[in-house]
């Protein structure tokens, strides 16, 4: 694939017009001026057209989109116990495999290429993310309820293990397997340091829920002797190999520098933060300290959507608003934590920038919709003026997953139908009890 | 135009599938069931899409579209003194016509059928809504920066008067002129004092920027013996027309009695607010004392975008995270706000629902995309979940004015042409002195 006079953005919002890229296999081999003497096959017309790296959506539980608005204007506690925590507990492998294809649907209207996923029934997740031709670093969420649990017998473990054993670096690396510990108040210090340890012998990354409410925070500290949950998971050695803590609302700043100083990316979910109003995490301030910063959609039962483009605006406005200076989170920052900060957290550091000898993980955006003119600055249109779904092409390793509204790998109808199919399903067993 | 088996949403949010709706001229002749044995002309196949009102923007500036873009990461006063004001300053009548129209342009992607407007150069602006189909209330900005100024001396009074004249209920009542006091720190109590005077012999309406910022807010009631711009505006009459107080951020209880009482529509703009870094209007509380709160965007400067279901979202998530409570603001009221409220506010009384009798301002938004699936509650995913651009359809007046990116009385390649030149010229002018 040739894309010619085309518009490229770099992973920091820079721009270049009239540019020529080409795609041979799953790679970027050229990047000009001029078109290469080189055959590429198909052209792609790219007048109109902004090239940039795709979204790495940095935190979500793909299979939730079954959820998406099931439930609402509900308080935390409320929310999980009367709507999230029933619907959930009668998913199958079948409801899981389904909800994930609709979740990559969406993503991939939306231009994201790659996700960092949590959840359950993960091999049909696996499943799907592999027929679908997207990325994912999955982990089974590993939850530990008693004092005296052994991680070994942990039936959640096993899973967490045989997935990793079966399914790492699958699909050419597309897939990658994490240790997915839930949260520090879903674990015991026993389960999570034998996590730690089983994870450098391993050299697998770690997933991780952290101080996404005030309450978690509190109740850490209370729990273990004063440690935040920073604290504690890097003291039990849980930030040792590469990390992805999510939310990271309630950090402080020593927090941060504990971050900072083990490399853990931060996954800042600022919608799911806003709607279920656990706060808003201080994207600036982990900046300024050196922390890696990407942006996540979290699950679409507290979003309600993967709209990576709508993310980014609420991303850029939500520290505005809370400390009062519209000068912080720049355009530029933004298209970072969704490109290339996303693409190190999950450890594919030949993604994330348009680059030869990158992997083509590449989106084009329509720039021909009023909404893009006049054009100022093309970054500042980006993330404060596009809607979520001008996005024409999405493609990952090289193969056009989506175009003009068509998915190349999917069957949407299908995939319509059996979401909607396993969610009544659900719908009926709930009410017969 | 008969759209059939298709899904409608009151204004409410309630939903009924399909049903059977007719056009005749520019009104809603039949709701139903089955098909009517009148024939209303083209069929709509409604299957996958929800018809429910179209959007008021209750708040906005539409030329400045221009300025998208220009200028981003400052502080209020540097934007207004280094961008802004500078390149408004070089705007003229042809550069606002262009900007209106891609104002317009956009709105219809978006589904605004009709906005509240206030500019300058507003003979051009009108000229834009009336060959476009659009719905605008339009007001030009009364401004007088001197004590000793005498309200009918004032050019710009004359051209809100000349406006008024002319062109108040054009294009069959498309158009309607409100007289627009800018706000209380760009007037004097003798000119706002007569303006009020003067509308009210005329029954025009008033729009007015209130309390945005803190500053605008507490520096009024040093002015003014302590009265807030509500008190302030109250006391001289201002309110005692239909009128649309803009922003109302730092409003307090007092305040919002005296709009309750007087009737004053409000206009939340909360992706303006939260980008400048201004506030968030307190809508619960605003509903709760009986004030009509309706959703503005502002202009595209501070935006921006005109994406009314992405300003849906901010309208709901804004509250939740500023009272850290995830049940206020539900899906019902924001789509009320978008819809009937915004209607109102306008003084269209026969608009903002579907309802036998009422004008066809109507949208269609896309079902059969991902993101809207599955379906638990449709109000739920309208709000949170759509993407801007999912509008396939958008009626004014019963005529269809945008359908699947086409638009039928708009040259939008001419369009984003002359409006690119435009804002060069400025740019030009601007670089050279």
């Amino acid at each position: 694939m040739l894309f010619q006079n085309i518009t490229t953005m770099d992973e920091n919002g820079g721009t270049q017009s009239n540019r020529f890229v080409a795609i041979k296999d799953d790679r970027i081999a050229y990047i000009g001026d001029a078109a290469p003497e080189e055959d590429f096959g198909r052209s792609y017309d790219g007048r109109g057209r902004l090239l940039l790296p795709g979204f790495y959506n940095a935190h979500a539980h793909s299979p939730m989109t079954l959820l998406r608005g099931y439930g609402e204007n509900l308080g935390l506690q409320d929310w999980l116990a009367t709507r999230i925590f029933p619907f959930e507990d009668k998913l199958d492998g079948n409801a899981v495999y389904w909800g994930t294809l609709l979740a990559i649907a969406e993503s991939l209207r939306f231009g994201i290429v790659s996700t960092t996923d949590m959840y359950n029934f993960c091999e049909d997740m696996v499943r799907a993310a592999l027929e679908s031709g997207v990325k994912m670093n999955v982990g089974r969420a590993i939850l530990s309820f008693n004092d005296g649990d052994d991680l070994f017998s942990l039936e959640n473990f096993r899973e967490a293990k045989a997935l990793y054993a079966s399914y790492n670096g699958a699909g050419g690396g597309r897939v990658k397997v994490d240790m997915s510990l839930h949260a520090e108040y879903t674990s015991n210090p026993g389960v999570a340091g034998q996590l730690a340890d089983y994870m450098k012998e391993l050299g697998a990354g770690m997933h991780v829920h952290v101080s996404e409410t005030q309450k978690e925070h509190e109740e850490c500290k209370e729990r273990h002797g004063g440690k935040t949950p920073v604290e504690y998971l890097a003291s039990l050695g849980l930030f040792d190999t590469k990390a992805t803590a999510a939310h990271c609302v309630w950090v402080t700043d020593a927090d941060m520098e504990i971050l900072a100083e083990k490399g853990v990316t931060v996954a800042s979910c600022p919608v799911s933060n806003m709607k279920l109003a656990s706060g808003v995490c201080d994207v600036p301030r982990l900046l300024k300290k050196g922390v890696n910063v990407a942006i996540g959609t979290d699950g679409d039962a507290s979003n309600n959507s993967l709209n990576f483009i709508e993310e980014m605006k609420f991303f850029a406005l939500g520290n505005k608003i809370m400390k009062q200076d519209p000068t912080l989170v720049t355009p530029a920052e933004t298209i970072r934590a969704a490109t290339a900060a996303g693409a190190a957290s999950q450890g594919r550091t030949d993604c994330g920038a348009i680059r030869v000898g990158n992997k083509a993980d590449l989106i084009a955006v329509d720039l021909t919709v009023p909404n893009m003119h006049p054009v100022h600055d093309l970054a500042n249109n980006l993330v404060y003026a596009a809607s979520g779904s001008d996005i024409r092409l999405t493609m990952v390793d090289g193969k056009t997953l989506y175009e003009d509204g068509e998915y190349k790998t999917l069957d949407i109808e299908k995939i319509l139908f059996e979401t909607g199919k396993a969610t009544d399903k659900i719908l009926k067993a709930l009410k017969h009890g």
